[in-house]
């Protein structure tokens, strides 16, 4: 019999024993969230709303097919609004396509800013907006607050249930000359409104569905047991986590199913409200540098190293592993579950399966070492473990 | 055996059927969160941070008893604040008090708010707020959004694990003459930081925090069903019920368990959470008349008449019931766990306990029926079921 999924307690049970699940924290909610069907026809009267004249639209060439930003085009121009087209943004987007995107903004001197895409149009939007406004370049914004002038006001409109980059104050941009990626974050860089039109999301190929999808859970699984886990964010990650396990088997075998589409979209953006008060660990950290040398999409590279971190800090957060499964073992569970979903998605399962050769582990765990996320993973990494957890998953 | 309380789903199992369970929503959040141990320090540095230079606090003479008023002026005037303490607030504040309290902000000229207590501090400050910024009475204010001028920066620092106020933008405030209660709501009014301190909750009577954490549980209970339910205010019911049945039956046993008292704090925010974009249900438009009449604490009578709620709206929204406690019979569950905690806290159980002389139901159903919050229960009141709920209720 399958063990019934129960991501609970039981109702006079004890409360979660770990400590930092009672931290403190600090948070100031920014984004307004409009959510629904066809709620993207509400653009233009927003940006009204917000005084904007001349809007910049960013997207990609792939989000361009679709036909949603001529569709978005015609909803702002209704309104009265001057809008430019720049859909120029590529996968993991860095310095240099950030300043050709500023360039075009400067020209055509906008003063409101629309993303309307995955994660990786979200972050050019913010990253222009910081150059527009703010001068200089992407590594003078390199953490938090670096932004001393105003920024212009913005919209989020994802076309996937991923990143959760909408719920968001940070850019993530790639410098150009080494590829390291750059957290660049700033309250005024938070989207003033986040539209969640599922309808936008039925147009993803399956394959683009699934890795978004499994990326959206990786947050909530990172940020639920990650150090800076609090409050706010467990509470946020552990419904998101339910819902995009509830939805992620739904659109698969439904894909015009809105309701599931609407609660992926939804869990997507509440593990962005989780890390935006939280933080990433190992599974983000080891991906990255697996993105960098081979080019695999993020979210593969996330889910592949994923059930390997969950047994390798189940020796220090078993129990809140347990706590968001419900089940007694709860690390052998969460791994099951990320495993039963990805090969449902048509994910690869390993690392030799993409092509990836074994002695290139010590540079990668030498660089996984140097990423931000992954000193916020509940389990210390060192060169060691992390060669172990590649080894793991290959 | 004791039935497992799991209010979750089956990782592969269908989604919720019912339709608004997935209806459009738009919610602005504007109250920054500052929740953990000893947080009301931060409360002079944030006065500052938005300009503040007199500033009025106001609470109730129970309150100035546990001596936490006292503590708050000193680290006000340690930050050379003014600081000018109100604390005639009494309980179900009415439009009388309000405008005594404003005769005194104006008078001190203050030009900040800050509420330190229950609800009922919380409403009053709101409340001054709207009278001393946009002048009038409080009817001037009663629905949503009357208040043309710029409102006053404020701070909410709950000492009860109830209402939720301090996430809320409305004032309920009760017509002197007729004591009608009256929702008086405006973004403007909503608090620009709760502080959420567990130690603040520690000096409650253990009645209060009864009284108060059940209230919560029925915010969390009647907002997951109502009518105006939408994807937000499931999110955030459902882990408010979590988190407040969990932490419920603690502070009983254990008074100063201080995660069970943040546990109980952060569940009654999320609760509020979910009421300031959704509404409330029979339980609350029931019990108002009864308060009304007999002087009944808001949470007894709100306890008293929910569990009749949830067997009469079970015939409409049994299987949302299902869903919330992960139980076949959801509705039975519910109403046990309902009884099960008010009976641990040493709450009566039937109206007759506590005075109320049956021929007085048909003037308590008619008041409830002019209820703006009845109007929002999933399944419709008349004056006849409201009979049939007050017989079952005695």
């Amino acid at each position: 019999m399958k063990e019934t999924f129960s991501p609970t307690f039981t109702g006079s049970g004890p409360l979660p024993k770990h400590p930092s699940n009672f931290a403190p924290f600090d948070f100031q909610p920014r984004t307004r969230v409009i959510c629904g069907r066809g709620t993207i026809s509400k653009v233009g009267m927003l940006v009204r709303e917000f005084s904007g004249s001349r809007v910049m639209l960013v997207t990609d060439p792939g989000i361009v097919a679709t036909g949603h930003p001529e569709r978005a085009i015609c909803l702002l121009r209704e309104c009265g609004l001057e809008t430019f087209l720049f859909s120029e943004v590529r996968e993991n987007p860095d310095s240099r396509l950030i300043s050709e995107a500023t360039d075009f903004a400067h020209q055509n001197a906008v003063d409101f800013m629309v993303a309307l895409g995955g994660g990786s149009s979200m972050d050019c939007a913010k990253g222009v907006n910081f150059l527009l406004t703010n001068g200089g370049t992407m590594a003078d914004y390199k953490g938090y607050g670096k932004a001393p002038q105003p920024m212009l006001p913005s919209i989020g409109i994802p076309t996937t249930a991923g990143t959760g980059s909408e719920a968001q104050s940070y850019a993530l941009i790639s410098e150009a000359k080494t590829q390291t990626k750059m957290a660049c974050g700033d309250p005024k860089a938070a989207f003033r409104v986040a539209i969640l039109d599922p309808e936008l999301t039925v147009s993803q190929p399956p394959m683009v569905a699934a890795v978004t999808g499994i990326d959206a859970l990786a947050h909530a699984l990172e940020a639920f047991v990650c150090l800076r886990r609090n409050p706010w964010s467990n509470s946020h990650a552990r419904e998101a986590f339910r819902l995009l396990s509830l939805a992620f088997p739904i659109i698969f075998a439904e894909p015009n199913n809105l309701d599931a589409r609407m609660a992926m979209l939804w869990g997507a953006h509440l593990s962005g409200m989780a890390i935006e008060n939280s933080m990433l660990g190992a599974a983000h950290a080891s991906a990255n540098p697996i993105t960098a040398h081979y080019g695999i999409t993020h979210g593969i590279a996330v889910s592949l190293m994923l059930p390997h971190v969950i047994w390798f800090n189940s020796e220090v957060v078993g129990d809140l592993y347990q706590e968001l499964s419900g089940q007694s073992d709860g690390a052998k569970f969460l791994v099951a579950e990320v495993d039963r979903l990805a090969l449902m998605a048509g994910l690869p399962r390993k690392l030799r399966e993409v092509g990836i050769s074994k002695s290139i582990f010590p540079i990668l765990a030498e660089e996984a070492l140097q990423q931000w996320t992954g000193t916020f993973n509940p389990r210390p990494l060192t060169e060691d473990s992390l060669i172990q957890l590649y080894e793991a998953a290959w």
